[in-house]
């Protein structure tokens, strides 16, 4: 980029900032992934038409161009790996509407992904997906990444909730897809292809989205194992029984130890799993289909099955499973956070695999997330200063990755591909499957600066954890 | 096509026939909705390899290619419009395969739908879409049009339950979107765009469904109105009461007048409209929410509220609402059936402006459909041997889908774009967001082979309903 580029993004951007200095454009070179790297400016966005006239630019000139909004991206989404411009959406929250009597919210994308939620409940309705980092993402990241979270279980994720959006393309152009409606086959489905596009089809400007009537009661109950393969069972048992938690998450020995020390709750350390479910809906049916859980998980051999009595109790229990992050993150400073997923069948059978992993490899791996819907998350927790260590938690990464397919599984089931996880697209896809994906892209962004960098690898590219 | 592109067309096929007699191929020649079209051959296929040859062949000699269930379309779908090939998958019935543990079905093209239904209840699960047509139409179609249905209010459209296909692109190869895991967000979604895309960017010759618990129980309650805006009223204030019935669905007077003629079933004729809903879920909860649904309706002037005691008198409910079809067909022997789609806020206001149409061009417009959720089925019963009548018809049909997006609504919810509504893409997308699709077209489908005709008009091209 030349000082004459960044003169015309400031004759663009009359709403917002164009950052230049070293110390503005180094806050915006790293996420929640690994890596950092230096864009040459950083654009703060909140126009529509400024998107729309920072893209022609960019377009014009070859310049790659990253949309970011919180950059809690745990997969190298927003890096701008390739220098240039990083569109920052994060101040964009001018506009959260919810149309009550439509059933649908009209929001910006730099909106928190909560505050949605929060607004609907006024409404007594709900936006279902709760990625954990929903009280500080965007819902602009949320929808680049298609984001997940526990109430994916019986709710479905980010794309789910999506009927329309307004959208800048890679040149520049503005379109709308999708409307109001909750039916819509006109076409092709360009709103569920963008969203999970991780910003490389376009900048998503506004986006509509689908609100569901707010449960009227929850319910949680907490569930311990001495065996890890018993908790596999009750999580099959109970979902072939007819009842469809909204949450349902487990936590291995390492996670339950690590929370333990880090804050004591009185967890059961010597319990190989603890699961989480939650069921909502009304009142009398979920008082009923609790027994039923309860019954099911005795069955299979639970130790214990403890059912939250008020709403404080639950919290509490929840607590648990909150604190699997920050208490890792206290045994070594580093997480390499996964989220392999792999049909519900073979939950018990990747147990048995990420544990011969660990051995093999020698690293810290917990395993902790969504069990019911097959959407794990092994983490290995590591110091990335430690070359030696780093090389093994890379094989040991690309092995979790191997058995997820082989297992019929996914690379990725919410943190989406970045330029993290790129390389092993191949694998997974075929190299057809991959070169379909590149026409579509090479279709849309013919100069190739939208996003660069991510989901498609470069020759030879390889995942690297280490700071290069 | 030549004698010679027939000959390889049989060395190719070997699990089923290739078809080229002229009274075969009439019999190929329409769908449900207007016109006839001629193929050069119609080839039953039933194997993924026979039909990767067949598009290798067909895109060699660029011939069009149009896969087809059991055509029972509404909007052309599979009209062979520019010759070729018919490709017949609707004896493709091999797979049914449910996987009760991964709450997963996998299923061959020509399996009728209502049958994926029918195997998943042995397990307690369901496959929710239900088009009208789901005992007569093949998932294979319905995949290729995204079919809906009355669950769709609660449950979504078929889009909403596919996870993993088996796709041979229009040049031949054969690649594998999604897979058997709830969450994936590994690269674009590939599935999610083909599903619904009309046939016109490759041929699905396998797909991986998700299925879900079978609710417990379920009751129906048939709701009278007087007026017509009550009706409208009641259904927005259900809706926003915290109940999401599993279907809604309304009749207008017309509609209960023929359903009365044609089989008298004591329905109020002088009534303007009658709503059904059916509540689905947990014994307990319906039974509660019935009598919330009831007093919402008391309460904004229903004439009457009859709910359903056994499984029977549900049924007989149900009835009538399945006799609109046949019975509009009696009065005169065309149906132009629509599925303009408005936001729910917008109900009311589409039965004025349908009122005003009817008025306006001297038509016999019949409405009923999912009222839940916006997607009305305004039908025209005509003569389509009534020259002057049918451009009466066609004027009308330009203004409801006017209408539609007048109200920020869509041509269609549910039953596709077809060749029928092409001519009014543009109108709805824009000149640029129509430029996207075809980029993508374009991009998979290089030498126009693949459904030629569909989705996207050609210069000039208009709605025409008589028989040319």
């Amino acid at each position: 980029m030349t000082s004459k580029h960044v003169a015309e993004l400031k004759s663009i951007v009359r709403t917002g900032k164009v950052l230049t200095d070293e110390s503005d454009r180094f806050s915006y070179s790293y996420d929640g992934s690994f890596g950092s790297y230096l864009p040459d400016a950083v654009v703060q966005a909140r126009s529509t038409e400024e998107v729309s006239n920072i893209m022609k630019l960019a377009n014009r000139e070859h310049i790659p161009v990253y949309p970011r909004g919180q950059s809690t991206s745990l997969s190298g989404g927003p890096l701008p790996v390739k220098g240039g411009i990083v569109l920052d959406c994060s101040q964009w929250n001018t506009k959260l509407e919810i149309y009550p009597d439509d059933l649908i919210a009209v929001v910006s994308p730099g909106v928190l992904t909560a505050k949605i939620n929060e607004a609907a409940s006024q409404f007594g309705l709900m936006y279902p997906p709760d990625p954990s980092s929903s009280h500080v993402s965007t819902i602009g990241g949320n929808l680049a990444e298609n984001s997940g979270g526990p109430r994916g279980l019986k709710y479905g994720v980010t794309k789910d909730y999506v009927i329309g959006l307004e959208l800048v393309t890679p040149e520049g152009h503005i379109i709308r897809t999708g409307g109001k409606t909750i039916k819509n086959v006109t076409g092709y489905d360009l709103t569920k292809l963008v969203v999970g596009s991780e910003g490389t089809l376009g900048v998503i400007t506004e986006a509509t989205l689908k609100l569901l009537p707010k449960p009227k009661a929850a319910r949680t109950a907490m569930v311990v194992f001495s065996d890890l393969v018993h908790s596999g069972r009750a999580i099959s048992k109970v979902l072939t029984s007819g009842i469809l938690p909204s949450k349902m998450e487990l936590m291995d020995q390492s996670s339950i130890r690590a929370v333990e020390d880090y804050q004591p709750l009185g967890l059961p350390t010597d319990a190989e799993a603890i699961i989480l479910i939650e069921l909502d809906g009304h009142p009398l049916a979920i008082k009923d289909e609790m027994n039923t859980v309860s019954t099911i998980c005795w069955e299979v051999g639970a130790r214990e099955v403890k059912v939250a009595k008020t709403e404080s109790e639950a919290a509490k229990l929840w607590q648990a499973r909150k604190l699997v992050s920050p208490a890792i993150v206290r045994i070594k400073p580093t997480k390499v956070s996964e989220d392999a997923t792999v049909p519900r069948s073979k939950i018990p059978e990747m147990f048995e695999r990420l544990k011969k992993i660990r051995d093999q490899y020698k690293v810290d791996l917990v395993v902790f997330g969504h069990a019911g819907d097959g959407n794990l998350h092994p983490n290995i927790i590591c110091d990335k200063r430690d070359t030696e260590e780093m090389i093994r938690v890379e094989k040991a990464v690309e092995e979790i990755f191997k058995t997820a397919i082989e297992l019929g599984g996914t690379l990725s089931g919410e943190h989406g591909i970045g330029n993290m996880k790129a390389p092993f697209m191949e694998m997974e896809l075929g190299s057809i499957g991959l070169e379909m994906m590149k026409r579509m892209k090479d279709a849309w962004d013919p100069n190739h600066i939208m996003n660069p960098g991510k989901i498609f690898a470069e020759p030879g590219q390889k995942l690297v954890l280490r700071d290069e």
